[in-house]
């Protein structure tokens, strides 16, 4: 029952540490800001962190399109993806709450709550960089814990794949990756972020559709040959 | 009985390094300077250092606050604890002292000590940061060295997890999560550090508390599930 | 059979993530620019993340001239060699079809493809670099996955060195030390990334020549001594 | 007999690498230069690419100070200290001439050679500091390589370490703790950098010595005690 719990502290911290990374990479720093570089590290290792905590607890989805990629290639029950995906944003709703408290002092000249979002016209690169991003990301996921993958390296590997990520993706849309990382600072934020919310909600699914039925493709047929 | 020196050692390392990039991190260097980035990585990447090299002497606390959550988890004695938070404060002061004589000509323009401090109307946001990042921190050391944990990982983990609080935190204290760190550069500093110090102290050790509670209650009712 | 496919994926991935890199760390970030660290960091974890994930389907090379490498050290067949050399070619020209279409309104001020090139007169400097980088970066592949080596770290090192060497060279090249990774951005870059090209796939292929040489060299009377 | 040779290669690898990292962070490049923190990077990542690579030949010293460390604990011979030594600087002559060709035309605005070297009335500072982070450095990779340590990490855990040093010794000295990395550059630089070469040696096999009487008194004792 306590894996709801830990994957609800999990994304909490995710959360309020690759946003409160983003709120303070703007200004009122005293050395120079982490810029996008340090937004994307805070992002990854909050998983390299949480994996080597949690892992063993719940395996660490935080990250409702990380718990459909599972679901969707049958290592877990519709029942219990259902309700990690619940807590995950039960969760991310506490981090960015949490990071208000923090911020909304901070003066920061970028964001005041590390929300996804695109400019304008640009919400096709958005949907397709999300989707594309989110089954390479996915991808990583399903192949580092699959059974003959190295499971004492998947939160580093996973971690640094979402560094990565954060690097490339950043600059398009903020990089969600991750419905539930993009429900809790949409609604402290309001406004295009919650309009330009389901954007961060369908492609992360979509892309984790993708990765689950390639990694499929992949194994199934791989698994045949070593037989 | 040298494990006390050995976590002295451990804590004098993170103090001169950590607060030395700190200190680097301004002006007068050959290339561009290491900024916030580098100084969050030079915390964490003491504590990789540290934990492979005394790990297996003394387990490499180099932090008070963790020494608290291990006691409250029942993994050592009070005496052993005592002693342990005693040398880590003074090998606090030993690397504060290095690093005073160091840096006393490097003409940084941020810090000479790297003590750490908030501006005025901000302890309510600077307690409740340090509380929260040190709750976190310490929460991934217990985890991470929890016996089902994946132990040789630990130092990786832990340090890796560093290096994420500093990112996020630096803005906003300059990251304590360790009342040793903070008294050593306090006492070279003077100050407003030293009349700020209590809150370096107090939130870490608070923070703590509140991990070795948390990780009870995630892995009590999980082992008994597994039972 | 799906081997292939995976080395296909691997390298679209490098390739969309790498050059993706360099593309967005220019301008137009609401952070700082990753700059060249970034750049650097994407192609490396981009090795850290396909080489845990496709790791134990293909062995990861996404590199012809990694395969060129394995091939000349008797660890592959030349048959296998040549599929996995043109499957390599396919991913990279995919990841660049994915970027060109996510970067085209990106606004870069420095590069839309990422493709590798030298200034005017420095074509021996690239051609010696590309060879020397190429060198040290195969040797790294071939001792890291030797028998005797330590086989779950070697995507952690081979990708961390892939940083390295990137951190060197992106100034001299951009750095290619991989033939399909300059093939890719070159079709759609044209002029004189299409002109240069010959550069970027004779030398990395004699880099890697030599390091097969040298890796044969140090290690079979190594051999005969432990013998 | 070829473990002298892949020390030479190694320690060619690391001073290539990690001083032409210093040599094109100033200037000309297509993105933001690497900085003080990409320099720490390559010459850290060279230490871990090198581990992986070489470490089951010789174990990876390409450090004369790593050298006189593991001499003065009894882990090698006084004939192997001293070739490891010879081979160690004429890979460092290698590896700063091929540097020397490679940067001639970079334009670099700081340095051309990466050399060593202090300012004017700082000869004190420069010698403490390199003496002190010489002793971190080689009582890591003492402890980190002992026999109850985690050799597996051993790579992972040096290279980060010399990342560490090189954070917060660039803006000092620009970080030797290695005299054949400072004996090198300073052939190619001659005049200051020749001139100030003896602390470059001398300051590191210091700190190497007094690595080697800690880990002895940490460790011994605590062995007793294990009894």
């Amino acid at each position: 029952m306590k894996k709801y719990l830990a994957e609800m502290i999990g994304t909490m911290v995710l959360v309020l540490m690759g946003c409160g990374a983003a709120v303070f990479a703007g200004a009122g720093q005293p050395f120079d800001p982490v810029g996008t570089l340090g937004v994307a590290f805070a992002f990854g290792l909050s998983v390299v962190a949480m994996a080597y905590t949690i892992g063993s607890i719940s395996g660490c989805h935080i990250n409702p399109a990380i718990t459909l990629g599972v679901l969707l290639t049958g290592r877990m029950s519709g029942k219990d993806a259902g309700l990690y995906i619940v807590f995950q944003i039960i969760g991310a709703i506490l981090g960015s709450a949490i990071l208000w408290f923090l911020a909304k002092e901070s003066g920061s000249t970028t964001t005041l709550t590390g929300a996804n979002g695109f400019a304008e016209g640009q919400m096709a690169q958005a949907f397709v960089a999300e989707t594309i991003f989110t089954f390479i990301f996915v991808l990583v996921v399903l192949g580092v814990t699959a059974k003959n993958g190295l499971n004492k390296f998947a939160g580093l590997a996973i971690g640094l794949a979402l560094v990565l990520v954060h690097i490339v993706c950043i600059p398009i849309t903020g990089t969600s990756v991750n419905p539930a990382r993009s429900i809790g600072p949409a609604i402290f934020q309001g406004g295009a972020a919650l309009a330009q919310l389901w954007v961060f909600i369908v492609a992360p699914f979509l892309g984790a559709v993708i990765a689950a039925f390639v990694w499929k493709g992949i194994t199934v047929e791989n698994e045949m040959e070593t037989t």
